[in-house]
């Protein structure tokens, strides 16, 4: 099947339908933040589906059944429904008496599901505790469901056919219904012989830094695929991660061969347009770029840090393997450090004041004299909300980077928004200037131009 | 009306049914997480309703037909439908079209959104450049339609009556969403003359850090009412933003007044319960707590930190003003740093290693003496995933907590879990050791007494 052209194309008009239950009066009730669903729409939206409702609802057989029922109504056409929650040992749990009353079947025991419970409550430190005789319903399933085994807990999940619809049953804990949606139904989803999915899609992420999301989009309006500024089978998404960016570009055609080969290059065309702010893929955050690119550099850096009172230690620290090339630094959060540890002249603090440039200079010296670092980041700013001046308002913030060639680079920035706005930026902008410079390999005129570009 | 006794009363047997639904395809295609359901939901249940169904659908003028009409169907019984998103002024945004045609009545003009939105756009900075065509449709009402305006944006929202159910539509942007509920609809929803709640709730939040979830609902299972283990009309419900857990105290009653009296008598048991735990109510995070004893207190704080790479100083500068008791510290990633900057000898780095209550110790004792502190804390650990031995294994971390007599207490403890995890708990359980302190005044052999108890 071809696709139509752009001006009639509309994303999932040629997808299978899918939809999402969630199952937990803790949701219903807003106790938990239904990130489950959230993560199951991407996947689903990935491997080629159109979400077309997620419904959630408390703990009530009526409630459960009456959902289920009326997702898996031959006339809405949903071919897929993912249900989370409810499969636990408690009388609250109630999902899989409710699927079993729904298909008018009886509740059978699987030997192999009870055998694991048992063994996992032996291996647990349980201290030799059996098993209690609540969890003996976690190994029932409606009769003639495929069980799906859990590794990663008590709770098996187990799927089921509804009329037309393939229902799937998994437990409320996201690391184990991630575990079971990877492990045993990605590959039931998407086996050509099942016939669930028509349309197959791929998804490529590019996370981005530098720009807000309205920005982002604007630069991808110039987005020129062939000649033409959108292709049908192309849907571009934005997840914001203050202060990161990530642009999600999903491509639908008839094999997956085809959608990879169209999300690639329209990704392509994605980093072409963002050489400035596009840095990564799906799952690699501006931590983890910063860190590959100071670890092939060779260089290591320490920090002086005022405002962001160590957000940007903590952030180069969080890859594993940081050691590498972090050694540390100063938290100069009040003067008397940054004379004291830095070595800031009283003078330059009097003549200047403690957010300038001349003490962001000095405080990035300093930590270059102090330790054994390559590269040292200065920041000094007001993150808010009291302390701002008419010259100096709150959002300003004064960074350095300084070489032990004894190049040091300033500049002044104005970040508008609350005291984290503030600090997350700043951290995030300081990490850009260590990128720059690895990249560069301590020409900072260059790097700083990677800053401006 | 009394409730019933405890063993047949349920949560929500007695309330108003609600129900909420989130109208984007951004939502059901997993682009955005669907955090204003989460909102509303805990909101209804605050203002005494039991919440029925979350339905999210994606921008489709059929499904948002379909899910309003079910959930107001009479048979459903749903008081108050409250509805996000979809009143946007692209050719996306269909909310306002489909209520009015599912109403069965025209659309009108409200002259005093559309001078609202023009003035907006002449405000707003948009340069001289007069409101787009397009956003005068957010002008438009169904006929007979409530407007709720929007302070803070260019989409007013509106309330209609369906069938018995009162259904309330707000743009998605949480901001807005969120001005327009507590502004306009807190008070319709709770005004006796409209009938809508049956049964008032008050609802106590208390934060509290240093036990698991489980631990905490473990502790609580004590709670004594009056000699019952449990109130008809109290529900207790948990929140975990790692490392902090929050207890929600949710009391129905008749009326407002013994709710909260209801709600505040338990409340008062649930700290009783969990003394060394409980430290906050709603939205007092730890680092405020802590912020709050340090300030009281008159004590200046330093830091030296190792594995936590600069976490414990962000936490500590968190809040606004946290300049009049932090100083700041050294991020002693290195052993050079440690050296260098705080004066840790290379003789008890070789003989006890750097993970060792000895060298947090010189570390606690270096910033101190490098500083002008009152109290220091020293922190270094194996965060992981690599670097662990079988005599120091991931996840031991070494604290020292020193002060300018010269009394300093050392801890070692063992937290299980990811680096992140280890890295949060080590700079949460510093900001205790904090806190004993500055509780204690300085008396540390107390401090440690708070820490254990």
């Amino acid at each position: 099947m071809m696709l139509d052209d752009c001006d009639t194309w509309t994303y999932g008009q040629h997808m299978s339908k899918a939809a999402i239950l969630s199952i937990g009066t803790e949701l219903t009730r807003g106790e938990l933040l239904n990130s489950n669903a959230h993560w199951l729409a991407d996947r689903l939206v990935a491997l080629g589906f159109t979400v077309v409702e997620h419904a959630t609802v408390p703990d009530d057989a009526e409630r459960i059944r009456g959902t289920l029922l009326r997702l898996a109504d031959p006339t809405e056409d949903v071919k897929v429904i993912v249900c989370t929650g409810g499969l636990g040992p408690t009388s609250d749990d109630l999902t899989t008496a409710v699927v079993a009353d729904a298909l008018g079947v009886e509740l059978t025991r699987d030997a192999a599901s009870l055998a694991w419970i048992e063994q996992r409550f032996r291996d647990r430190g349980h201290r030799g505790i059996p098993m209690p005789a609540i969890n003996e319903k976690q190994a029932d399933f409606p009769a003639g469901a495929r069980v799906l085994s859990n590794a990663l807990g008590t709770a098996p999940g187990f799927s089921v056919q509804i009329a037309q619809t393939r229902a799937y049953f998994m437990p409320g804990v996201p690391r184990e219904m991630k575990h079971i949606f990877d492990t045993h139904i990605v590959a039931e989803l998407t086996d050509p012989a099942n016939g669930l999915v028509e349309r197959r899609t791929h998804q490529v992420h590019i996370r981005c830094f530098g720009l807000g999301e309205s920005a982002v989009a604007e630069r991808l309006a110039d987005l020129d695929l062939g000649g033409a500024k959108r292709h049908p089978g192309i849907t571009i998404g934005y997840r914001a991660t203050f202060p990161e960016i990530e642009v999600k570009v999903l491509a639908e055609a008839e094999d997956e061969v085809a959608a990879t080969k169209l999300a690639e290059a329209t990704a392509a065309e994605v980093w072409r347009l963002l050489p400035d702010v596009a840095f990564g893929g799906k799952d690699e955050t501006y931590s983890l770029y910063v860190a590959k690119l100071l670890k092939s550099s060779g260089l290591r850096v320490a920090v002086a840090e005022s405002c962001t009172g160590g957000l940007l230690g903590k952030l180069l620290t969080d890859p594993a393997g940081s050691s590498a090339y972090v050694l540390g630094g100063v938290i100069s959060y009040a003067n008397s450090v940054k004379t004291g540890l830095l070595g800031v002249s009283e003078a330059v603090l009097r003549e200047h004041g403690a957010v300038s440039e001349e003490v962001a200079r000095a405080m990035a010296e300093g930590a270059l004299r102090r330790t054994e670092a390559d590269l040292a980041v200065g920041i000094t700013g007001i993150a808010g909300p009291d302390g701002g001046s008419e010259q100096k308002p709150v959002g300003t913030v004064c960074f350095a980077l300084a070489n032990r060639s004894g190049a040091t680079l300033t500049f002044t920035e104005r970040f508008p928004g609350t005291r984290d706005f503030v600090r997350s930026y700043s951290a995030y902008y300081a990490l850009r200037l260590f990128a720059g410079a690895a990249v560069e390999k301590l020409d900072l005129a260059k790097a700083t131009r990677v800053h401006e570009a």
